[in-house]
């Protein structure tokens, strides 16, 4: 039982900052003057339609997304939109190419194979996805209708420091757990999607980024919660869209923009990386599988190698309030997930933590380390 | 803009109990002694899967839903729904028998027409939506894999006072704007499906009540988070669901208990639906198109036959704090929905603006009422 707000390592959904979550609870009860709630007015209500606009042209103006791409408030999460890339985007000769990255690419290849011809261009499968392949043009089928991505891989803890080069092929990227995060250029992305409980917002609402001239060509059979098109004529609202959680994301967004933006939130991030992936550099028990220059800044992944020890510092990591660190069952260890709004204060926390455990397990002695 | 809270007679998403959002609010920052807002839990955490086993049980006691049904946490809204029960439900004949009551079972049959041969078993447009057409076993092929049935219009009005006889048909239902509102047979019911934007909790949450034995039917290709079997085997965890709705669903299960359940609820909404309708049927200016037998208890239409009129009693009602009270573009006029967490209070004082309007308006002659 904690008296007050603990640091939150969880990997989505995830911390969100305290300026936004105490505007949510100041205005819980009468939002603006309204007299209500924000999630008991209707999604008609111009009350509702402002927040819907603000929450897009703030993201817009924090991208840099041109008119050019439709900004669309879905929900069903990233495995609704592992079916609706290819139901979608697969419209000439129904080929895509995965580069495979990770679980999360693996399950989205394995949907789009409901509705074409899948082929995986690329893998880093064989290193234990502690790396980004390297690709380029001549990897991909010149006919397919898209390349797709996962940028940032929330469970191995890889990044990709640049895209690869398409040619023309449209390329998708979920960038859930990358969103907002860093500077990306949208123009170079057919369609990017993002899943809003990481940097974004609560659980149960996902943003797509997508390009005008990609949309419209889903079949006639396409369910259709699940057809961009529909979404897109409608502004969002062919349907009661999640309400409280859009106003979230628009609240995180205001904040995002008052604190300075991307470029100030990648600055930030960069440091918070560098000081726990240093600190696990320099350490005698702990190491940081991924290769340096892939390595995520999102989810710092590290591991003991033995996983008792692992477990042992997971709970004494819980018990003085910090939480959400257990590795993902696919990659064990532990896994620290430095959002946006996980502040610098808190990777101090983590560091003065790994430093001391380290001390106390590894002995007097030195313990060499197991990659030296 | 209003200092204190108004009455909201909006018809999705609408009024939410006072309580349930003082709750909300106060446990918005630190969460049970967790340190963390709901918001920020993983969905993979034990706190988290005590508010979603608490939100299932506390449904099944309000409900009485036997261990022979499965309850899902879904997203996507009413519009997936339309696509996911002729997905999974049509299985033997691929034929469906819909029973025509107003837009939502006209767009429920039109999406089921994706997976199968769906017919209009019997119809209420040729009144203008205004009354529950009689239907009896006959009126069903024998051989349909289920019939459709919208429990509580929420755009005319009406709702089902008895629920038609299928014979061993399993008898699908979609109960959005009924559910929790009065006692009904679970086991009438093959499945049952409502959005929790009215008498629930926020938008972006759907639940799913179905008889086991008639999951596990849907085509391999069917989209996974389509599938009504994966998502009862993953416990509605397999991939993150809208956690926050969750909570607040849960928080209205259990506020709702404390009240005395469906049977309090019932009464309750029994004499508010009577006192607003007696309002009406009173007036000289106002009429209830709805046949007597047929009312909705949660969505009161009524209007003045003048749409000039409509407005101007509309935009008199947002002044004085009573919002939400426009009609649906496609039946006119006002609209008043009386879902749980609409108070007598509110109700009564919508009687009053109406007493006031009639008496103001009508003139000191009496206006002979239309439909005498």
């Amino acid at each position: 039982m904690f008296d007050s707000r603990i640091y939150n390592f969880s990997a989505g959904p995830s911390a969100l900052p305290r300026d936004v979550l105490e505007t949510a609870a100041a205005e819980m009860m009468n939002y603006g003057g309204s007299g209500l709630s924000v999630m008991e007015m209707s999604h008609r209500s111009s009350a509702f339609q402002r927040i819907l606009d603000d929450a897009e042209s703030d993201l817009r103006d924090l991208m840099g997304i041109s008119d050019r791409y439709s900004v669309l408030f879905l929900q069903g999460g990233g495995t609704l939109q592992f079916a609706m890339v290819p139901a979608n985007l697969m419209r000439k000769s129904f080929k895509a190419d995965y580069v495979l990255t990770g679980m999360w690419t693996k399950k989205a290849a394995e949907e789009a194979r409901k509705y074409g011809d899948v082929r995986i261009a690329a893998t880093s499968e064989p290193s234990g996805f502690t790396e980004i392949p390297s690709v380029g043009p001549d990897d991909f089928r010149a006919d397919c209708d898209y390349v797709y991505v996962t940028g940032n891989n929330t469970v191995f803890g890889t990044r990709w420091q640049s895209y690869p080069d398409t040619n023309d092929i449209p390329l998708v990227c979920d960038l859930s757990s990358g969103i907002l995060s860093e500077r990306i250029d949208v123009d170079r992305f057919g369609l990017i999607w993002a899943g809003a409980q990481k940097n974004i917002g609560p659980a149960g609402l996902v943003i797509v980024i997508v390009r005008k001239d990609l949309i419209g060509f889903a079949s006639p059979g396409t369910p259709t919660m699940m057809n961009y098109k529909i979404m897109d004529e409608h502004g969002s609202l062919y349907n009661t869209p999640p309400t409280y959680a859009i106003y979230m994301a628009g609240l995180v967004f205001k904040n995002l923009k008052s604190l300075g933006g991307i470029d100030a939130a990648e600055a930030l991030n960069r440091t918070k990386a560098k000081r726990l992936y240093d600190c696990i550099d320099a350490s005698r028990m702990f190491t940081a599988p991924v290769a340096p220059d892939d390595r995520s800044r999102m989810n710092v992944i590290f591991k003991t190698g033995d996983s008792d020890i692992d477990r042992q510092f997971v709970e004494g990591a819980e018990a003085r309030g910090l939480t959400g660190l257990a590795g993902h069952r696919l990659a064990g260890g532990m896994r620290a997930s430095l959002y946006n709004a996980v502040t610098a204060e808190a990777v101090e926390a983590l560091v003065r933590y790994i430093e001391e455990f380290d001390k106390a397990h590894a002995g007097g002695s030195h313990v060499p380390h197991q990659n030296l």
